[in-house]
């Protein structure tokens, strides 16, 4: 697959991911929103569902959408190192736009709500209790089981007949890893708001921070900013080493 | 396949989309219900998995059930310029026929509602904040969702032996329609109510203001009642060419 | 296929349809549960996926599990008459039994309620507004779409090779059928709680009127009880006619 | 397949389920965390996906997860009776870990927790009306509907080409399980939490009562803890003479 193919497939599936990922936040966080205050199990379909569209999507490239899935591949033999800077380029790009999408979806209601200092939330994780070591821990475990399944399922995983790493290239195996982000986010997304992906936490940070005219936002929270970029990569990357100690002792 | 046989499944399949899709919101608006105010999850699934009943039903025409699909496929090359006004009669009947059956199965609800004036919205769509040129971005983002992942992915499109495009037409196909309709309402429907599709709220707003005899009903909302017809035109049409770019591209 | 299996399997997927829908109602209904008051979209996710799991162990006779589905295979040519009775004897048999499995499961919450009279409603139908003709007409509606989908849809129908009619044989199938209860449920269970099936609702209220040792029980509804036959047995048949004159017109 | 493999498939499965399923009550049950309070259906879907998602990586031993579905199929004679205890040894080694690792995702809303006492509910099931028979015989039907549906279900059994009895062997296979879990907690949850599994409440309570530096803990109610071995194994036991007698007759 050329260069080029990559970053457009990545940048599609990637910008509808983040679109509608961000998009269930926005409409349940900010005020004159039909889905106002509908929950998180709410918030967790709009995220489960927003993984089926970009991955269905992107079914050319392998649908990683996700720095850390294209790292545990990488590890794990499945893409090839020098195709890795071109997934990150797509990912990051798709993840800007979809941001920039989601805020003209949902203009007026930026611009009506009150408290502008606290949209931050409706593009980037935060956590409920900050400590750097176990927020860490928490990001590294839900990419984990992401990254783990997609390498270990029979039902994700499948190489394109190019050689491109196309896992979850079938319906089932779309449906099957949004299922798994749907379970990732009831069951580990109480503590950090289950990022588990560098370009889906980061990307929108830097939308919000440069390019959206969002009225007295508030800083985009750089601090923290680091976690949800270096935990994913690294339960992506254990997530490749069990997948191939697994494979050489069964 | 005959004129009479587009027809025919359309209106079959938009008929069932309507009845159920207005149905859930008849359930969750209208007092001595089951479902009463059982919120916004509740109505995302019940419009998802009206789609799916729907499209499953009307596979022979290729479940369009949408003129915003009907306009997108067309300009891609995928439906027959010739057979768009049938599938345009079929969506427009079968959206009227089912918002008259929605009426008669909640008939003793509405005759027992207090408020006639606001079930309105059970039929169409209505803004949270009236704008004319930002409601129009909403509508024309969420269509374009829905008809770019029916062109652009593998799990939606696939061509019937006698050349009529039915994308969607296994089960998966059915099922992830419905998954994309279920996301485009979470992350999508807060601020406009996601009509993206103008058979779905032109034709039910018809029946309304003309065919439903409910006591002091309000006026059927005219002045807005062209926006989720052109946005989710326009934003059909520009999947379409995205689409299009996409495929000489890569 | 023997009468003794029709009536075995369809004895099986229907108690198994009524001890899990039943169920899922006791758990809303009688406090001292964890689901009490969850709400009506867990009530209609527990009746979907009730019907998924006595269907997919039914699959052997065709998973009728509905008096109002045989009839309208029968009178669409495809369900031999002469079974029709084999069907229906499993089908209320199987729903007495599952009905009577299901109050044990609750029987500590049974005796713990302190409104033993309004328990009917955990095995039975009633309407929200009581009204003959219209309470009628929802019913009919109601399984009008279940059927019309069972014998229209192309990811619903299929014969199995020694001319059982198997609707619905595929995992795809009875998920879907699963999915059009549920929307059934969101999207026309307000006003009469969805019976759409005779055995569903006539079952256990035989089991509640003369086998359940439930205190201070209420009368079981006799007069109610006919519409819940009746209703699902016209739409049913109108169903069957549809598809008929659909598949003699295209 | 070697014993080893056996092992390593069901400790990866089972810990990926008690991750996920601990989880889901976790993000529950304990104060800031985005699922706080977010109700019995989330749970539901929690512990439904939780299963597919260990089901779906467990692939290889047939993904049993559960010493009550492992009994099940001993006596169906579709696992060997060698390999019975190999099997165990991994659910509950799984079970274990996954708890470990929940407890560390969870870590500072632990230590931020009001109640220790009552965090116990996290890891193990209990009563809502303590009662030694009705109790068992609550988890007797929920985990006879589970290991039934395993085994009468042409959807979920199948055997793989090595003698192994994978079933669910495939996605639709390991959504049709997740849906069965699904309906079971919402339908047959209510009194006693649905353990349905041995290994899925004494693993974690052994977890908690041994290993986890939970400050003011509660004792693990080791008087209850037998039921929820007991009741699944019988249950899961019934299931498989049922399916004897049923494939004799028919």
């Amino acid at each position: 697959m050329s260069a080029g193919a990559i970053i457009v497939w990545e940048l599609l599936g990637t910008a509808a991911l983040i679109l509608l990922g961000n998009g269930v936040v926005a409409n349940h966080v900010l005020r004159k929103n039909n889905g106002h205050n509908a929950g998180f199990l709410f918030i967790n379909f709009g995220w489960a569902f927003a993984v089926f569209t970009g991955a269905s999507i992107a079914a050319p490239s392998g649908a990683h959408l996700n720095p850390a899935v294209t790292l545990g591949l990488a590890i794990a033999d499945k893409t090839k190192w020098a195709d890795v800077p071109l997934y990150f380029i797509g990912q990051f790009a798709g993840a800007i736009l979809g941001a920039v999408l989601c805020w003209a979806a949902y203009k007026l209601q930026f611009d009506d709500h009150p408290e502008p200092e606290n949209t931050l939330g409706i593009f980037s994780t935060a956590p409920q209790i900050a400590n750097t070591a176990w927020n860490l821990v928490t990001e590294i475990i839900g990419t984990f089981v992401l990254v783990a399944w997609i390498l270990l399922s029979p039902v994700a995983a499948k190489a394109s007949a190019d050689g491109v790493p196309t896992f979850g290239n079938s319906a089932l195996g779309y449906a099957g890893v949004s299922f798994v982000v749907l379970v990732i986010g009831t069951s580990l997304g109480g503590p950090t708001g289950y990022a588990i992906n560098p370009a889906r936490d980061l990307g929108p940070r830097i939308a919000y921070a440069f390019l959206l005219p969002i009225k007295n936002k508030a800083n985009a929270n750089w601090g923290y900013s680091w976690i949800p970029v270096v935990g994913p990569l690294v339960g992506g990357a254990l997530a490749a080493l069990v997948y191939l100690a697994v494979h050489n002792l069964t």
